[in-house]
């Protein structure tokens, strides 16, 4: 797909300066890029490519020193999200999915929508409601009375669970589990554990993407609610009952525990963990690898197992680096009391 | 399904006290009921939902003060328990499979028990056995000579290696992978890994449930042994000639390395991480998050990476906390004791 | 199958004191083998079981102590390996699947190598190009021009998205997803995140072993890279752009975040992440549930989270176990120096 680069500035309305008849025939990074290319250039660190790069064209902040010529510039303001938008125009990807595939199941009391692609050996249960444009590949199984909203994309091998709902526009991707049983168990007499049937559902709202090989149980009654804009990254556990917030974001292998409640606008790392039973605030940003017990209301930033307010945990780590250092001084004043100690004694003999 | 309330304080051998023509049509959280619902009270966080829950009918603790008139109370010892009794007896789910689907493939040579429900694109290889009652959904495959004790419940997207063995009354969900090679390799001559070849097996004794997308692999040789009664959460990762004893509970993506023992009634929560070749002994709790690397054979609780007794790790943490102050006191020592050397100095000198 | 003890030890170039002509039937771990069993022994710990062993035969160090007559040696510099090499030799598992399922769709446009096994409802799209003796297992999908070189073996339930390269002789284990999207978004003018196409592929070169529910994400643009001899283990994160130098081992439940490049030769421990953006070296082992934010380019181990230099990383550790020990030496200090203080102050009102 060749796009001329006046259209490409005109689109991000930005400032072209160099060939405005130049056929853009791909987008890389600007260390990967070759002749053809459209690339960027915004965080510092990456600016060692720039003489070298085989980019005809770059997008580039305002002001940036044009020191080459041999290729073309495109100034805007954020030439990261810029390029996104390019991606976005002119590069979403198209999946070759269309119909209804003859060896997929569709139970006919399920309700189709328009424009649905149901890929090969798919099961579609009774009772379950499909919406229109709705694509959904191949071996994936929706087990009764399942919903999915309008346009949603369902990749290959996943399984979502009776009841559960899908909103409008959610990606799912391979392998991703909706609506396997919490995790409940009580001890009977004999300290065996029974199970405790699970009979809530999922709600996954509109705008939500999940990533690969994710799990989100079923509430033990009520609702496990992933709600509007969530991203999820790949491999994380949602458990029963929790609730994610609006536009919060959750990287790979992050586990949230039962019950938990999570905040709008948070951002947790990966590898995070959450007990269960707590609520976490609005815009609380969970660096990597940390781990949360307790409730957190205040927003900003924490880290740690246990997690704690960052510049608090950061400061406890210097602190933690010093110990040698801290060790050594004790030493050392051990010695000089010692000394003073006997001076004294000295002294007083005297 | 409709319950008279009476019937449900009779099965729970509890004290009702209000309506007993009373019909419960669903079982809900406090906060969360309608009209109809029953619901429990067992934890105090819980009680100020109980002025505006719109539960018709509430387990309590003998004693508990019905200070509301609109609502008809059960007085139980243990509402928690209580309540999934009720959910067991009269919400266990049924799933509507049954039968043998067309699409499934059953090798002749496997043995089909009675009354067994096989799904869609489902994969029985030849030497299989498959007790009576089982229920296997959509898109499992069973390699060959695998062994499904009398009503375990499969769910769909399963896959289980050649020669695995499943007990009795097991549940296995989503997406969850049972005999994969274990990581076994050995660097040859040239430092390249060469893999050895794994040729144990995974037995899963009876009354053990294994969540969503979990893994267990294969023994090297002999096998991976997970006990009765044993529950496992989702993302969780079984290594090579794990021996997990009876009754212990694996929280959500806690991982257990090649041939490392853990005793019986033991609970890791969520994330733990336990290196090979160690045991663990019976009644050992882990707390989340953490490491162990080493032998435990101590019944108790333990925290930290790596981990210590709780008491021990509780205590760490507090002097870590503290770790500031101490160095503030460091130096406020460093100058009481520059003073008393200036002290003594002038002392002497006079 | 049984073999005569006197080839084992041909093939292993080792010295048999013993029975030439035992057949063994089996191997097995020397706690676990019975009569007939070949069994090693390298490490001390296990040293405890030869006297016990019921084993017929065994791999042993030269020099080992044949302190028993009714079971035969076979002397080998390194036992462990050797053992491995007859497990290869003698019992490499040969699965059996042949020909393409009449189930399998092929598309008319993929192209099939010779000798290829395709399983129940496999789904290879067009443009995919199969090497020669691939073996594919049941319910694996392939999307749109999709390459696997010779000698691969992928098992079932695998998802293996458009236009991703595999390699020759790479085995990948169930459950995996191979070119899923990368967690790439930005945020638009109302803070609502947007999806940044992810145009770019994965590429697993030869000699690759990807473990059970590994999620690799493709890149953005351009390609995520697995590269020759890379052995990952279960439940494994690769984000989008990474790139895993060659013969480099990471253990399950690790994660590596976009863009982060390791070097050849290195081993992750389990649970590891490694935040985006950084370099890590050749020769570089990072110990289990450690977090790495920063580039590491010097070869060893490493420790911790956030990491260090293994020596230091147990230093710290050291002092932080003593840490109430040094508290109380600081109380102590404090009430030595008060005590000078006071008998300074004596000595100058005399």
């Amino acid at each position: 797909m060749k796009i001329k680069l006046n259209e490409v500035a005109e689109f991000l309305d930005g400032k072209l300066s160099g060939n405005p008849n130049l056929e853009i025939e791909g987008l890389a990074k600007i260390e990967e890029a070759q002749t053809g290319d459209l690339t960027f250039l915004y965080l510092p660190a990456y600016e060692k490519y720039f003489p070298n790069t085989k980019a005809s064209a770059i997008l580039v902040k305002p002001g940036f020193a044009r020191t080459r010529s041999d290729i073309s510039y495109i100034e805007v303001n954020d030439p990261n999200k810029a390029f996104s938008k390019v991606l976005i125009k002119y590069y979403s990807p198209d999946f070759p999915l269309s119909d209804i595939d003859a060896t997929a199941f569709v139970h006919p009391d399920a309700g189709i929508g328009k424009n649905v692609s149901i890929g090969k050996n798919v099961v579609i249960s009774a009772g379950c409601k499909i919406g229109d444009n709705v694509k959904i590949f191949h071996n994936t199984v929706l087990l009764e009375d399942v919903e999915i909203g309008d346009n949603s994309l369902i990749f290959q091998n996943v399984s979502i669970r009776e009841k559960c709902k899908i909103g409008r526009r959610v990606v799912i991707h391979h392998g991703t589990v909706i609506g396997s049983d919490g995790f409940g168990f009580f001890t009977d007499e004999k300290g065996v554990y029974q199970k405790i049937p699970q009979i809530g559902i999922v709600v996954v709202e509109d705008d939500v993407e999940l990533g690969a090989n994710v799990t989100v149980d079923r509430a033990a009654f009520g609702a496990t609610v992933i709600k509007r804009g969530v991203k999820i990254d790949n491999l994380v556990q949602i458990a029963h009952n929790v609730v994610i917030g609006e536009d919060t974001v959750i990287s790979a292998q992050s586990g949230i525990s039962g019950s938990t409640k999570v905040g709008n606008h948070c951002i947790l790392a990966g590898q995070v963990g959450i007990v269960g039973h707590v609520e976490i605030g609005d815009g609380v940003i969970v660096l990597a690898q940390s781990g949360i017990s307790k409730d957190i209301s205040k927003a900003g930033q924490y880290f740690g197992s246990p997690a704690k307010e960052v510049k608090t945990a950061l400061k406890l780590q210097a602190h933690f680096r010093n110990l040698p250092e801290y060790v050594e001084k004790i030493k050392s004043l051990e010695n000089q009391i010692k000394k003073l100690q006997d001076e004294i004694k000295g002294m007083k003999k005297e």
